[in-house]
């Protein structure tokens, strides 16, 4: 089956009025995505395998721990009104690079592979990557399946809602002994390739990233009567929090930002009881920017997650570039499953696809056809470089 | 019935969780409020009439343009998670005064209503004392029926889905004209009275108030690959517009409040697309505040309403303080529908209650029992010099 046509298939799923995406983890829409997933395994006749954390396999041959396999994939969940590139792309591009290598007669000698990881935005429970942290052992069974989403719903009763048994999750070494080396490709979420000329990149790193979340309590009292000195409003917290983690990151050599508030009870004409933001930095002094917010914020910011910077495995890194008429080499703020298992020690690197506007995570985002397929070319070239 | 058992009655109707109340207007728990204030009209044999903007009265005697009454009431819904007070305890007193002055054998020369006003909080719609406004014509019918909650739920559906038929609300003058002086009775929204060690106070005015819009737009994009100076990100300028509303506030002698925000998509790890947040500014120079807001955000504050400063009529605030031992004559910076009724030219005047915390919207509101039975007290005597 054609790019075209794969991609069109996945195109209505979970699409909302925004132009966007809504494809969230064990919701419905996500188990109309892992139909998908099975069904292009299914019909080319590819074992699919779904490990203990959810997270679903399509082996061209059967890899065992002795002769384990190369995989390729990514991850079909997104942000709040995502595009359709972060993620889908690397796993239509996997399936389009086995239909390449096989109408070209390619008979690997080591099992190749298709992953698509589960729940990797964190859109819904607030962890990123939990379909690889819960497989590799990061983020133990019990952390993951108790945390909830924006209606109190754990991740165990979603799962169960999905029809999937909760009882089994848990770190799966076996699952992930079988894995060589895993090239995960990726829309790029920057102008790195606009900016050189160039339609595909190897990834070297990934920033080191960590989510904070600043509870800021307040008295809630009425908007018209209660007197500027009398007042405790934690929304003066939020605009010290936004203004200081522009400022610190900047300081900081960091990114950071404020994406996510909730205000309690949000009326027009009430100051709120209490302001719950999250702050999202990366680079190596996030921690730092954190600290620097939580002071100016008068809160000790609750650390949700923190990964330290990654650095994919190098030899990998220099073969797929030469291999691929010397790509740049680019680093990324963005967490992504290929992170998580180069931090258990797997051999693994990633591919980005040139974005003509930079933009990710929102409707916008966009890579031109050509350079797509140039992707399928690249990934095919890795997998037959690698399983050949 | 004693104020006690009134109390009692409205206490569980619309509580939730934080042990503050939901009722909103056209909802099903606003429906039993208003079977409430039915009930208790019905069990006093006074008329129930209900105008044609929803508000309810019940009647002691036959109003008429040349005879008209005199009536007290208040409001029975909320703002999300407000106190059990603000609006009911002007309902029950109404009632309480009504039993009191007949116990004691009182017979009106003129007739004596109790008010309930509908959708004073504006808490589902956006717009303060929309019964007063629709009765009084100040908010035509038309722009009243379309606005809409946060569901997209008009005005008009709503009251149809309450079994109201909204092509009959409109401005009603009839209704008007049989109001020979409107009495509200509120707990007070400040710390005057305890300062003044008084329990009940007279309300001279109503500061200038009004609600701006700010939509702020920016840039949907990856929070950890979207570099500093490449985002458009309209949480800076929210915070900028929380500052400023507060030290523009400061400068002006008003009070400035953002109590609500909604961020779009509102997720931790993308930069928001949009932020629309509601300023609630008052004071004489509430207008500049707003435009000192807009500046620093950058965009033109959408005024939702404004209503100039409010005098209740000189005489009548004069006489009911003389009636009640020279009560203490205070402002407020609330709104009310007293003062919507003042400013269209039905004579009106407020009854404030102490409030040990002078807290209000909010759980911790509160009025001491001793205090609101001097309420009643003071109430049953405006009633009986103002109707005797």
């Amino acid at each position: 089956m054609s790019f075209d046509a794969l991609w069109a298939a996945l195109a209505p799923i979970g699409r909302v009025a925004s132009g966007g995406y809504r494809r969230f983890a064990w919701t419905p829409v996500d188990t109309v995505l892992r139909e998908w997933f099975a069904g292009e395994a299914r019909s080319r006749r590819l074992d699919l395998v779904t490990d203990r954390a959810g997270n679903q396999w399509a082996w061209w041959g059967s890899p065992t721990p002795d002769r384990p396999g190369v995989v390729a994939g990514s991850h079909l969940d997104s942000v709040p009104d995502g595009g359709a590139f972060d993620g889908p792309l690397g796993v239509v591009s996997a399936f389009c690079a086995v239909d390449l290598l096989r109408s070209r007669g390619f008979e690997p000698v080591r099992p190749v592979g298709i992953a698509c990881f589960g729940d990797e935005e964190g859109a819904r429970f607030g962890v990123a990557c939990a379909g690889s942290r819960l497989v590799t052992g990061a983020l133990p069974a019990d952390r993951g399946l108790a945390l909830t989403d924006g209606d109190g719903v754990s991740m165990a009763t979603a799962m169960q809602a999905a029809g999937v048994d909760p009882s089994a999750v848990g770190r799966d070494d076996e699952a992930m002994r079988l894995v060589a080396a895993f090239i995960e490709l990726h829309v790029e979420q920057g102008r790195g390739l606009v900016d050189l000329g160039r339609p595909i990149a190897v990834g070297s790193s990934i920033l080191a990233h960590g989510r904070w979340r600043l509870d800021l309590a307040g008295e809630a009292n009425h908007a018209g009567t209660t007197r500027l000195e009398d007042r405790r409003d934690p929304m003066i917290d939020l605009a010290a929090a936004v203004s200081t983690a522009r400022s610190a990151a900047r300081a900081r050599a960091c990114v950071a930002t404020v994406g996510k508030v909730v205000v309690v009870p949000n009326g027009v004409n009430a100051i709120p009881s209490s302001v719950t933001a999250w702050l999202d930095a990366r680079g190596d002094a996030a921690r730092a920017v954190a600290a620097d917010v939580g002071h100016a914020a008068g809160t000790e910011p609750v650390e949700e997650s923190y990964m330290p910077d990654t650095r994919f495995d190098r030899i990998l890194v220099t073969r797929l570039s030469r291999l691929l008429g010397d790509a740049p080499v680019l680093g990324t703020g963005a967490g992504h499953d290929a992170g998580i298992l180069a931090a258990a020690g797997v051999p693994a690197a990633m591919l980005f696809v040139r974005n003509p506007t930079g933009v990710s995570h929102s409707p916008a985002e966009h890579a031109e056809r050509e350079d797509c397929l140039a992707g399928v070319d690249a990934l095919a070239a890795v997998i037959a470089d690698l399983a050949g």
